[in-house]
């Protein structure tokens, strides 16, 4: 059987390293092609060393030079986000992982799909931004996208080949993050490592922010209707706090389905990595007998706000989704940097949005016009 | 849109009336083709006149006459178990619905399927004693058999369209009866009426009873091995005394799937009677967070040595699940009639199958003639 050959952009971050692990455990089947990274040199030479690829790009261009020597000139290496997009486009893979963090990770997964690879998306916030467009240009190719997301990854496999016109209902689960049963006065004081403590999932810094404060399920919501190409009516939400059950799809005689796993991201990394195989993983089966009880509860749109702006991006469109998802980054990083306090991020995000002259952007500049203006705006809000 | 024509085989009993009950709500997609009863008369006429059959078939041929004369003469009378089998081939069914009781609708179940039918099973006790021969036969006429027990019919659902190879195992779910939570000292003087009230499902006396002792999910173990052609290894319960979740399928990368829906045996027999449509069907919504939380347990052999009974004739295969099958419904019927007591059901069927020389059937006759000296053994332990 010839390898897959799999380009990872974000390779250094949560997804990446897991990524390659599941990759290492596989190695007749997968070769990396392509590795894109932030700032983490060590950690990518010891990549690039291990998994051999073709070319590797690292964004700060003063560290490519020291990279490109430690390789010994085997590989090819780039810098900047013109090397991540270069990368994105031009490695030989079947398959890129996009698992970028952040808005960063449009522009590379524009150049992918535009090269005719199919993609792992682990990065939801450009489909956020501009799934429409995304979704459209990828189908134009006939090609994949297969989210990578533990909630999307579920949906997709829900949905797989079952007539769209049976379903009646999509349902992402969430967990509620770690200030579930916290009181909404108790969050004023929230610090950055009470928010980053998640009580089920590892994850990077700015996704497990949005998982306290709800606005990654809020983000999730727009993800799911371009991936899937849902109306919004067709979408919602439940709290299940112990991420067992990672979606469920509702059909039109009542029955439902779930997608039910241990909560670890190399299941769903390494279903998009075999798509359209399902791979033989060793983990432990799930052991529901021990488990004893899956539980859920309505999803609190009072005390989460950020699940209300969610639905109300969703259900507007336009441009006003890329705005609730650049003012959350520009927030988050405020709130990460000390700047504001954690109720802050969303009442920043609920003031931009709320201001945002929403339109049905024709282009991918209005888009960005929209990201641009609500980081300026969020910026001020918060004293940025 | 034509019509789909439907015989059912047991229109009196609970199936049938449920399914009568669901056709009655589509009356432009389907027309009732054959009718065969019991003893009912009184509900057969009254099914007949509201339906208008073809032909009609009552067990006992006292009253076959009775029912032709209120019937004007407009339907085709046939009588006892040769009307039942002339009426399970003859009429002109795209799909039989078999919701006979017991092994009685072994021979009618064949019959459908050598004249080319399309069955909907809801009596499993044939397929426990017959299912490698009757899935060979209705394979080779390419005829499909779609299960109508809530779990199986999860099941069929779960597995469709994905490769047998991705599968690493099917739990099916079990209530546990009325008696989960008693212990195995009460049991012993445990009653009909208390045996009979199913805690989430209003079904038949025999399979209330069956539901009680767990013998009903042993019979099932045999029915899904040959529905499903899964080696009895892939096959395993779990207790869920909610009855929501009504199977889950495990997959090899240790993701499952499960299907959820209320208790209520309509949505399986519509999913039947529609396939390979799915229908619109308004019942509510499972909501979730109103259930609040969904409960699984490891199923208690020692408690319910009727699920040991199960895995022992699922594992061995030949006669012994036949012998199981004859001698349950001999000692059922006499826990019924008073002559034993709740826990004598299955020490009588533990010592007929533990006396049981197993053999792998070579025909039908094999079979009947263990399933004969089951029942004779059976008859003698309860003083029959």
């Amino acid at each position: 059987m010839q390898k897959k050959r799999i380009t990872i952009l974000g390779s250094t971050g949560s997804i990446g390293r897991q990524a390659l692990a599941v990759i290492a455990g596989f190695p007749e089947r997968f070769q990396v092609a392509g590795l894109a990274a932030g700032k983490n040199l060590a950690l990518l030479k010891e990549q690039a060393r291990r998994f051999r690829p073709e070319m590797v790009s690292i964004l700060d261009p003063a560290r490519a030079r020291e990279l490109e020597k430690s390789l010994f000139g085997k590989v090819k290496v780039m810098a900047g986000e013109q090397g991540l997009n270069e990368l994105a486009g031009s490695s030989h893979a079947e398959l890129v992982l996009s698992a970028l963090a952040g808005s960063a990770g449009l522009s590379p997964l524009l150049k992918a799909i535009d090269a005719g690879r199919n993609v792992a998306l682990a990065n939801k916030e450009p489909m956020v931004m501009a799934g429409k467009l995304i979704v459209s240009r990828a189908r134009k190719k006939r090609l994949s996208i297969i989210p990578v997301d533990s909630e999307h990854s579920a949906v997709f496999q829900l949905l797989a080949r079952r007539p769209r016109a049976e379903i009646r209902k999509v349902i992402l689960s969430a967990s509620g993050g770690p200030f579930l049963r916290q009181k909404p006065a108790e969050l004023e004081f929230a610090t950055a490592s009470q928010a980053l403590r998640h009580p089920t999932w590892k994850m990077g810094r700015k996704i497990s922010v949005d998982s306290a404060t709800l606005m990654n399920k809020a983000l999730e919501l727009v993800e799911a209707r371009w991936l899937f190409e849902l109306k919004p009516d067709r979408l919602d939400v439940i709290i299940h706090p112990q991420s067992i059950v990672h979606s469920l799809v509702e059909m039109t005689d009542g029955a439902m389905f779930a997608h039910l796993s241990v909560p670890d991201m190399r299941i769903p990394i390494a279903f998009a990595l075999f798509f359209p195989q399902r791979p033989e993983l060793e983990f432990p089966s799930l052991d529901l007998a021990k488990i004893s009880s899956l539980e859920f509860e309505r999803a609190d749109l009072k005390k989460f706000p950020a699940l209300k702006l969610g639905f109300a991006a969703l259900k507007a469109g336009g441009t006003l989704p890329a705005v609730m998802n650049a003012a959350n980054e520009t927030a988050v990083a405020a709130f990460l940097a000390g700047k504001i306090g954690f109720q802050q991020i969303v009442k920043t995000v609920a003031k931009v949005m709320a201001e945002h002259e929403n339109i049905e952007p024709e282009n991918l500049d209005q888009v960005l016009e929209a990201d641009r203006s609500a980081r300026r705006r969020a910026g001020e809000l918060t004293g940025g």
